[in-house]
């Protein structure tokens, strides 16, 4: 186990770098996890993180709460760090801190040769809030596989990590991709949500294998996708009303897509 | 037409402690909306503003947004603010100013007597986006009464009126209720989304009119009003993941709802 007392030590400031600047965590290939749930659904999905980064005072004389201190104990010594003082303070985003930062490899699954499983594109989604809560919603659904564009918010930023809630770690998710490239090892048919020229959800046939596709928030799914989709589906609302969110649109899509296939 | 130049105007001073300060809009009764899309949906759906503020220097010489001009061209010349030089910079809180901010009277409708139509009650949801999005999704699904309780993110807060996208305009919201109490007011069936004890989604005999709610993101609905639920029910999916972020829920329980009763 390493003990870090002072901020000039070069794996602490290694550690701050990482938490600070999305850049370096880029650089170096590595996401931060904050607080006791990602780490713990990191540990129970992917495995062992490089480094489990501890505040000291909540672990001496076993004062942490029972969830940091199971932590602990699934961590092998070598790769527990251990901070004295306030330094973790320099860490963490989250208002509440908890204790506890996992650093891990982010994972860059390459790019399938062919996609024969139900999946979800997202083009340009921005809000990093909104591209969390659509990985939950895939990870529910039981979609996943998920194909990120250029221009969509980086799944593995602090805040998409947020407000993921632990569903990247069980989902397959390809960023920076090229969706027009992607379409031709497409097994499955793509559906587009879309305002015009489409079907209303209801009365569509949803095939049992599909990719569907949703699109940036103001701009939605760009017209090149929208040509290339076997189907495209409307939600049917109420006329006057503003559109739905992306994220609430694809809870209604995929849930709608479940309630078919796997009602339960 | 009022035209301010200075920054110790007290009209100025007025409207930057209301764009600044929660407190004071609350005190005033006000509310400030930001932005061309949000100012032309209240107009829609509400009339005119009490002060509609412009940045001066685009509308000089007709350069503004046709948006923006078009908007100036509805409100009449006694409830128009021009702001010289950069003020405007000091009301917005928007990223990207689009030189337009609406000063109105925040809505505090009173409590219905009795409650026969369908509605959602929100209990203890905590995040503006969230609750936001779920405004957007109660206006698109047909949905016009809402009821906020206690500790439910103030819904005329810039954040929640960003993520509304002017669907409050079209809403009746009711803050601060106390939820347990509006119950004997309720002449329909009150139907709460919860984990345990519940019916799957799709098994469900929905009443075609019903009061729905939904918790908060961590704790869910508190079990009082559980318990007084005429129906419970949970949406399947997948065993292994986290539930769906609320937003996703309300969604998906909504349109399920108007998929029984009002397919297109």
């Amino acid at each position: 186990m390493k003990r870090i007392a002072s901020r000039d030590n070069p794996l602490f400031k290694s550690l701050r770098k990482l938490t600070q600047a999305s850049q370096a965590r880029r650089e170096a290939g590595l996401s931060v996890l904050e607080g006791v749930h990602l780490c713990q659904a990191y540990l129970q999905w992917r495995g062992l993180p490089r480094h489990a980064v501890f505040d000291a005072r909540r672990l001496e004389g076993d004062r942490g709460s029972a969830e940091v201190m199971a932590l602990r104990d699934e961590i092998p010594a070598d790769r527990q760090v251990w901070l004295d003082g306030n330094l973790i303070d320099d860490l963490e985003h989250v208002q509440a801190g908890q204790g506890v930062v996992f650093v891990v490899e982010t994972p860059a699954p390459p790019l399938p040769e062919r996609v024969a499983e139900s999946c979800v594109l997202l083009d340009r989604v921005q809000d990093p809030g909104n591209v969390g809560s659509i990985l939950r919603t895939c990870a529910a659904a039981g979609v996943r596989h998920v194909f990120l564009s250029d221009e969509t918010a980086f799944a593995w930023s602090p805040k998409v990590l947020r407000s993921g809630q632990g569903a990247h770690f069980s989902l397959t998710i390809h960023e920076r991709v090229d969706l027009p490239a992607l379409l031709p090892r497409l097994d499955l048919p793509l559906v587009a949500t879309t305002l015009e020229d489409a079907v209303g959800l209801y009365r569509a046939e949803l095939p049992r294998q599909c990719a569907w596709v949703f699109g940036n928030e103001g701009q939605g799914v760009r017209a090149e996708l929208q040509a290339a989709a076997a189907l495209r589906v409307r939600i049917p609302q109420e006329p006057a009303a503003e559109s739905l969110n992306v994220g609430a649109a694809v809870a209604v899509c995929l849930f709608e897509h479940r309630r078919r296939f796997a009602p339960d």
